[in-house]
């Protein structure tokens, strides 16, 4: 198998869009095409994450009408769905293709415009994603879930529920944060000051998650151009490479066990971590799938950056902040920077390329430039997870 | 490369079914699962084709759960949705990850429950895979589309429209013939006989094509188990090979030009004839998607099997039935067996593979039992073509 690079990027400003999904998916896959230096006619296949486009437009099989869009004549244009994961489930696909000699050079990315919905419809919606023979009848929401979560944590780690609230506001105001200084960010300029007591104090949504402590609903885009690791020198000095991914799936609740210890998120990360030749140790940042503030610290714990039961404290103590142990969600992740779900896993590579470009909003930068990145997104209650890893020199072999 | 080879094939009933999706693509893959002689625990990764069961059954990423419903553990599951291809090209990417060293063992199919809607609200909801910025407003749906097409074909040739709608209704009678024999189709033991008077004279759903121009919506899944070469004569001495996978993208119908030939089908198809060094003269049987009696004709001449505008006169001649120059549809084709949308290409591929194997059910056998097989799926209105050549012996390398 080859090595695979991603030598462009694209992402749209994430909010409310008036555009299309169509055009948006255009606009961030022709900025990703511009930034890469290709020309349109020289892409093979493209690879469309898109999770509700039927629900919110009316249009399903919106990958093969965005190629149309695009105008790249009739190449293979595939869309998949795996709820908030289907744009990194597409991206693992399209580097699979890429690396198997099959293409040289495609587009993959993802696209959502959730804002259209409303709040209480895209809520409804999006919790298709639960398990629907058990879960549906039972009226769980996402929010719903996170909260359970978040209860079990407190619980299996003897945490008053008011000391868990106190930490988890952290993850808020850290993404919040990173989120004011990103200028593609929802939340661009706002709430750059957050106090724990903002955070405890908003509109309680399902206790102890209060507003602040979800992630907004959001249309976007994002997109980028994967080639063959031979053909990238061609194009840029500073491709950044696909050193492993992993892809796993859960269970209905019900089966699941410890909802903190999602053995679908362990597994994913596992894959990837092998692939990669890598250990936790080794990544200098990730964007993790904070769809609450609570899974923000799952997602830590279960990739292995912090041992069960201490990313919650470890967060509170600035282990997670830019100068900490290891830096995470310094895009402002989907708290601060938006959740357009089938567009995420693609903003979150775009944001880890642009941190190993030196390239990060002012602020937001890490230095030195991190040598190693990760993904972690996660589809509805722990069905489908993926992860991606990133660095900027190629797997040794 | 590796080759690779499908071992095990397994189909529910087509029609109305009381279970769930999830458990349809149970059912169908544990049949595949005991036809290959594996175990289940020896699956490393699910790809499924699903169209709308996001609309169906409020169930979306529904791969995952099918994961979690056969207890296969926390393995990668990814759902394609290319509208009626979808499982097709769930079908050519698990090809594509065995053949590239990932995974020696895997499962693909597709599933739909379309009968929950009826007709009207499917007819519409389906229609979600036309191209929503201009041919939503249009009201267009997909009778409309073949419909127009037929027209177009008619004109293009010089037909009076009287005579094509017997010459459609050739195709019609062949592939409900075949589905009468046919124990798992819809319309098992129904319309054995059919006459020309009875296709044209049936009600008029989008003029001219009548009811029995139509394919019936249905509830259904299909699954295969996909393996590589090696691996497969451990399990059996009759292996059917992949030999070659052919996916393409179409437009708008209003930038497609002639809708009697399709770019994408034509792209698609010849990409696989390339992929598996074959060529339609070496092809002995084929199953295409006959979504309208139309659509038979247009994949038919897009293929490559008959000239442009000859498909028609040649289908009315005989030339497509069990003894003529290529049988078409010997399973009943969409029309004859059902047409659960998500689960299409994956039967189509069931239904090569029992011809390959000599048997099919009695009547619709071939003989001498065919070499080369193809399968054609349509998504939409052209929107994704998909096609998958498979033979009894590997690709000469």
């Amino acid at each position: 198998m080859r090595d695979v690079a991603i030598i462009g990027v694209g992402h749209t400003r994430f909010g409310r869009a008036s555009k299309t999904s169509l055009e948006l998916f255009a606009e961030a896959t022709l900025r990703a095409v511009d930034d890469a230096g290709v020309s349109l006619k020289d892409i093979e296949a493209l690879f469309q994450g898109a999770a509700l486009t039927g629900f919110e437009e009316g249009q399903v099989m919106s990958a093969a009408f965005s190629a149309a869009e695009l105008n790249l004549g009739p190449i293979p244009a595939t869309r998949y769905e795996g709820a908030c994961a289907s744009a990194s489930v597409a991206i693992r696909d399209a580097a699979q293709w890429v690396a198997s000699g099959e293409f040289e050079l495609v587009l993959a990315g993802g696209v959502e415009k959730a804002l259209l919905m409303g709040t209480p419809l895209a809520t409804r919606t999006f919790a298709m994603a639960c398990h629907a023979p058990t879960e549906g009848p039972a009226g769980l929401t996402f929010p719903g879930v996170f909260a359970m979560a978040a209860r079990r944590y407190a619980q299996t780690y003897g945490l008053p529920l008011e000391t868990l609230r106190e930490q988890m506001a952290h993850v808020s105001i850290k993404n919040h944060r990173h989120g004011a200084l990103n200028p593609l960010a929802q939340f661009y300029k706002k709430m750059a000051d957050l106090k724990v007591e903002d955070v405890i104090n908003s509109r309680m949504v399902a206790d102890p998650l209060t507003l602040l402590d979800c992630c907004p609903f959001s249309d976007g885009a994002a997109a980028l151009v994967l080639c063959s690791a031979e053909l990238a020198r061609a194009y840029t000095d500073e491709p950044i490479y696909v050193l492993g991914t992993g892809q796993a799936s859960g269970t209905a609740l019900a089966r699941m066990g410890d909802l903190t210890k999602p053995l679908s998120r362990i597994t994913s990360a596992r894959m990837a971590f092998k692939r990669a030749r890598l250990t936790p140790g080794d990544i200098d940042m990730v964007e993790v799938h904070d769809c609450f503030s609570i899974a923000e610290l799952i997602a830590l714990e279960s990739m292995g950056f912090f041992a069960w039961g201490e990313a919650a404290e470890a967060t509170a103590a600035g282990e997670t902040e830019i100068d900490g142990k290891l830096p995470v969600n310094m895009s402002g992740g989907l708290i601060g920077k938006g959740h357009p779900i089938g567009a995420t896993g693609a903003s979150q590579v775009y944001w880890v390329v642009k941190q190993m470009r030196g390239d990060s909003p002012k602020g937001n930068q890490i230095d030195p430039v991190p040598e190693y990145g990760m993904t972690d997104t996660l589809g509805g209650d722990f069905g489908t997870l993926c992860h991606l890893i990133l660095g900027r020199a190629k797997r040794s072999s």
